[in-house]
C-alpha cells in the first residue's frame, strides 16, 4: 500500500480525532518531514487537512476526485476486485485499457477508472456519454474459471452488486432491466458492458465495464436522452460523492464475484429477480433482425432470460434489446 | 494483386507453354525490363524459370516456401478467406498476430502464415510444435454474425474443410476427432484452435488457428509424441508440397465458411459426422476437474457433442479432452 493510502486510511480511522505526525512516521518507517510532504501533496489534490502541532493531522473533507491511493485506502484488505486500481484523467474507453492489461498478463481484480472517456462504449457498439468527473466510468478485469456461455452469470452478479451499492449510498431504490441496465423511475442510470476473450470451452479473461451517471445534471444530458436517462444527482436532488460510491460498488462487486465462484449463483439470481422489472412483464426483444414478443418468465441457471413467446414456446435469450410493453 | 502474383498466375495458366515478356509487360502496364527484374527476384526465392528469347518465360518448378504473392496467385478471385495473405518467417504465434490485426480493424478473411512459430499454441494453453518449413502454421481472421455459443459451428466447418483438402492433396483418408483434431491412422496430424472476442450476445471477431504437420519426419517429433502424432509425409511416404496444400485448405475453408453464413450448417455436420471416429464410440471427456463417460451420440445444430452418459442422460458438450475407449 502506498504512503498516501496509509496516511488517508489512518486519518479516516481517527474519525473526528487526529493522528500525530510522529506516529504516522513510525508506522510508515519514514521521517516526519516525508509525512509532511505527502500531506502537502494531498492538500494540493483538494483534501482539507488541518495540522495541529499538539494533536497532529485531521482530515476534514475529501475532494470529489478519483485518487487510486484513496480508493485503495477505503477498501478492506484481501479483496480480489480492487486490489490494484488505476485512475486515468481521460482515456478512449476503460474497457480497452483493461483489455490491454489483460493481454499483458495482469492478474484479475485490477480496476481501471477514467475521469472522462472520449470514446466510451455501450453494448452493441453504441457510444456511452462519459463527461469528466460527472460519473463513474470504469472496468474490472476478471479471469473466471467459466465457460463462455456461463459468463452471463457475471453480468447478473454485476447488476445486483451495482444496485445494492446505489441503494446503500443514496437510499434510492433501483430497478434492474434485463440484462444489464440499472433504472431509477424507469430511466437508465447505469449500464454494464461485458466483453470476453475465450477459447470455445473456456473464458481466458472477461472485462466488466460499468458506467454510472452520478452527478450529471439535466443540462449535461442531450435533449434526446432526457426521457431515457437520469443520474443519481437528478433523482436524489443532491450531489453524490463519487469516491464513496466507487468504493461501495467495488466491495459489492467483490462480494458477488465470490458468490459466483463459490457456486452460489442461485441466491444472486433470486436477488436479481426481486429487483428486475422485466420479469413477469410483456416484452419485445430485438436480436439482430429478429423480433420476439412474449412474457419474460424467469432467469435460468446461467443467467439467460426465459421468454414465453406468443406461441407458447419457451425461448432462452442471451442478449438483445428489450422493450417492456406498457401495461 | 501484386506483380509477382500476376506473373506467377500467367505462367501457371500457360502450363507447359510459355508467356512472352512483351505480353506480360503489356498486361501489367510496365516495361519488359521491370518484368525481367521480377523474374530475377523470383529465381532468387527458388522459382525455376526458363527464359527463351522467342517464346518467353516458363515456370518449371516452385520452391517449398510460403510466398504471399504466390499463394494469392493460386486462389480464385472473390474469396473471402485468403483475400489478404501475410507470411512471416517466424512469429511467436500466428493467432496472436491475427488478433492484433483484428484489434486494428483489419477486415475478415486475412490469413497469417508463419514458416516457424516460436510459441505456437494448442488448446487450453498447450504448446504446439512448429518447426520451420515443416508444416503449415496459420490463422484466419473472421467477423461472423454469430452468437458466442454458435462459434462451434466454425470449428466444425474448419475440420471438414481441412480434412477435405488433405484428402484432395494426398489421397490419405483423414478421420476427425471431436472437436478439432485431424487424425491419420489414429495419430494427430492437424489441429484447430478457435479463439474469439465477444460481447455476451455477439462475436466481435474470431480467429481460427490451424496447424498441419506436413513434412515432419519421425526424427522431427520428440520421442514422447511419436505414438500420438504423425505427419502427411510420414503417412504418405513422400514430401507434400506446402504451397499447393495451403491454397487447397484456404479454398475449402472459404467454401465451408460460405455454407455456415448461408445457414447450411446441417450439411456440414453430416459430412463431419461421416468422418468422425468419435461418434458412436465410448468416450471419456475431461472438462477441467470433471470427468464424463458415455457414448458420443451426435453433433447438435450448434456443433456441440451430445453425450449419452452412463446414467442415461444426454449432456451437451462444448469442449474438453476426449479419449476414445478401445473397443
Amino acid at each position: 500500500m502506498s504512503m498516501d493510502s496509509q496516511i488517508l486510511g489512518a486519518m479516516r480511522r481517527a474519525g473526528t480525532g487526529s493522528v500525530s505526525g510522529a506516529d504516522l512516521a513510525q508506522q510508515l518507517g519514514v521521517s516526519r518531514a516525508a509525512i509532511w510532504a505527502r500531506i502537502e501533496e494531498l492538500r494540493k489534490l483538494g483534501y482539507e487537512i488541518t495540522a495541529n502541532p499538539h494533536q497532529g493531522y485531521r482530515l476534514l473533507s475529501t475532494p470529489d476526485v478519483l485518487h487510486a491511493d484513496d480508493l485503495l485506502a477505503r477498501l478492506p484488505e484481501h479483496l480480489t476486485i480492487g486490489r490494484d486500481i488505476r485512475v486515468f484523467e481521460a482515456t478512449n474507453s476503460t474497457n480497452d485499457v483493461a483489455e490491454k492489461l489483460a493481454r499483458d498478463g495482469v492478474r484479475e481484480g485490477v480496476v481501471v477508472f477514467a475521469e472522462a472517456q472520449t470514446r466510451g462504449r455501450g453494448r452493441l457498439g453504441r457510444t456511452w456519454l462519459s463527461p469528466a468527473r460527472k460519473g463513474l466510468w470504469f472496468s474490472v478485469l476478471l479471469r473466471p474459471d467459466l465457460r463462455p456461455q456461463e459468463a452471463t452469470q457475471l453480468t447478473v452478479a454485476s447488476a445486483t452488486a451495482l444496485a445494492r451499492a446505489i441503494r446503500r449510498q443514496t437510499n434510492l431504490i433501483p430497478e434492474i432491466k434485463w440484462p444489464n441496465d440499472i433504472l431509477l423511475g424507469g430511466k437508465k442510470v447505469a449500464g454494464i458492458l461485458t466483453e470476453l476473450s475465450a477459447e470455445l470451452d473456456h473464458v481466458k479473461y472477461l472485462i466488466i465495464g460499468i458506467g454510472v451517471d452520478v452527478n450529471l445534471t439535466t443540462a449535461d444530458l442531450p435533449p434526446e436522452l432526457r426521457k431515457l436517462a437520469t443520474s443519481l444527482r437528478i433523482e436524489s436532488g443532491q450531489p453524490v460523492p463519487r469516491p464513496e460510491l466507487a468504493a461501495a460498488i467495488l466491495q459489492e462487486l467483490d462480494a458477488d464475484y465470490a458468490r459466483v465462484r463459490a457456486g452460489q449463483f442461485e441466491a444472486l439470481a433470486d436477488e436479481w429477480e426481486a429487483q428486475c422489472t422485466t420479469i413477469g412483464r410483456e416484452v419485445t426483444i430485438r436480436i439482430g433482425d429478429r423480433t420476439l414478443r412474449g412474457i419474460a418468465e424467469a432467469l435460468d441457471s446461467e443467467g439467460a432470460l426465459l421468454l414465453r413467446t406468443q406461441h407458447g414456446r419457451l425461448e432462452r435469450i442471451i442478449g438483445g434489446d428489450v422493450t417492456v410493453e406498457k401495461t
